[in-house]
């Protein structure tokens, strides 16, 4: 049975891009007002440039079961003519282990994602349900790129073996978490410095890294910190950047493809 | 405008119960099988019993549309029926500001929540969608009652005002983010020398305390280390143990009743 970790690197080789697009739908900002429509127009001008797609949940709630719909036909679509690229569940979920199995039932018989990122606040058990599946797996959230990351994420620790600050002992917790080799980490763009001291410290967990485009992160310092031995090994993820590229009917998906295409030379430029 | 928190005190105190009715609907355990129907009846059997309902979303979700649209009914159920009992929506999010925004308009404008349940991992930014409303807000997930949660809730800090243990800091956040009197914390049942102290440190925030019943947390030393000056301020949360009292068709509702009553009175005793 192969594996996240496996399909990505796959991807990841054959298309020669390390490029996720977010699938984060906002009825204010797509050029056309049907989600399931746009987030096809979306996969087919970029499916030969990506190694994921990555459907944030929130956006497709917040449209209600209309919006849930809409999310069924994209993933569907993404099966249909893009079946090995990645496809991860961004819903940040965390909870206790029965509550777990739960949410795992719906990342993965329910919607079909290959792996989902996961919060990691509750412990081993909340990852449990998620990882114990050879084929699935889980992407913890580790250093995020926002503004108020720091909050509890740089706290300083202090005991044996937890030196160092809290995001840092979070991504010791996710690899001691990995003994079936399909847990990544979330670590945002913004900063490069500790990306590349995780790098150092964990050579082949997977890195996915959120914050280039929209928010900010420099594409070729993070892919320098972020890739592993084999130049590979990270996924690199903008949303905004890429779907609203352009605003309008006639153009946003050429222009997303064009988005695509950059991201994807100033990653493999840095990565030389 | 009337918030989350001053709905929790009227029932409270309307109702003189401080239970909470967790609504986690398990196909292998409920003794009917229609999701909605299930609901039903255990809340028209325990109405005048409860200050809350407290829908897990995923329990919905690993049910796909059909747990979705049955979550819809068991919340138009609720309003209809009891429109004075607090709801709570069981989803512990935690995403960035934009992310966050859709997160609460799903909660909120799709599911009429009047509270729901975050993660703190991404800090303030992700808690703001969600207490700018004055008629809703947040309950920040702090110290929870599952075997793992000390992996990262006890982890030791060090630095200037932020001593103690992770989910100390994470409640005295919780404190600073709730400006406008709309955040509770979440603190699970089996840990009662580290609840009174919480409350101690924070004597006017409400306390979502799951972990009685089947997480074998202890209902009368949980209440007194939780309750307020005012003997209330806490909502006392039990699933498994209340809705399957009874696996039975003919007796499920008379039996969650059952066992809501005992469960009101141990509390109740409690605070004498």
């Amino acid at each position: 049975m192969t594996g996240w970790v496996e399909k990505l690197d796959a991807v990841a080789r054959s298309s020669g891009s390390l490029v996720c697009v977010g699938l984060d739908p906002d009825p204010r900002r797509m050029a056309v007002s049907d989600v399931a429509e746009f987030n096809r127009a979306i996969v087919d001008a970029t499916k030969d440039l990506v190694c994921a797609y990555k459907p944030q949940l929130a956006f497709y709630e917040a449209l209600g079961m209309d919006g849930l719909r809409a999310l069924e036909k994209t993933i569907s679509h993404i099966k249909d003519v893009a079946p090995d690229i990645l496809l991860i569940g961004d819903c940040k979920r965390g909870d206790i282990g029965s509550t777990a199995a739960a949410y795992a039932q719906a990342m993965f018989d329910v919607w079909d994602f290959d792996t989902v990122t996961l919060h990691p606040y509750l412990g081993r058990e909340s990852i449990e349900p998620f990882t114990e599946r050879a084929d699935r797996g889980a992407i913890i959230v580790c250093r995020t790129s926002n503004p108020g990351a720091a909050e509890l994420q740089d706290l300083k620790l202090t005991g044996d073996g937890v030196e160092g600050k809290l995001f840092e002992h979070t991504a010791r917790l996710a690899s001691e978490w990995n003994s079936r080799g399909n847990v990544g980490i979330v670590v945002g763009a913004t900063y490069p410095g500790e990306m590349a001291e995780l790098r150092e410290q964990h050579p082949d967990m997977p890195f996915l890294i959120p914050g280039v485009g929209a928010q900010g992160g420099d594409v070729e310092a993070a892919t320098r910190a972020g890739v592993n031995a084999e130049g590979r090994g990270v996924i690199i993820s903008s949303s905004r950047g890429i779907i609203y590229a352009s605003e309008e009917a006639g153009t946003f998906a050429s222009a997303a493809r064009q988005a695509v295409e950059s991201l994807r030379d100033q990653i493999n430029e840095a990565r030389k």
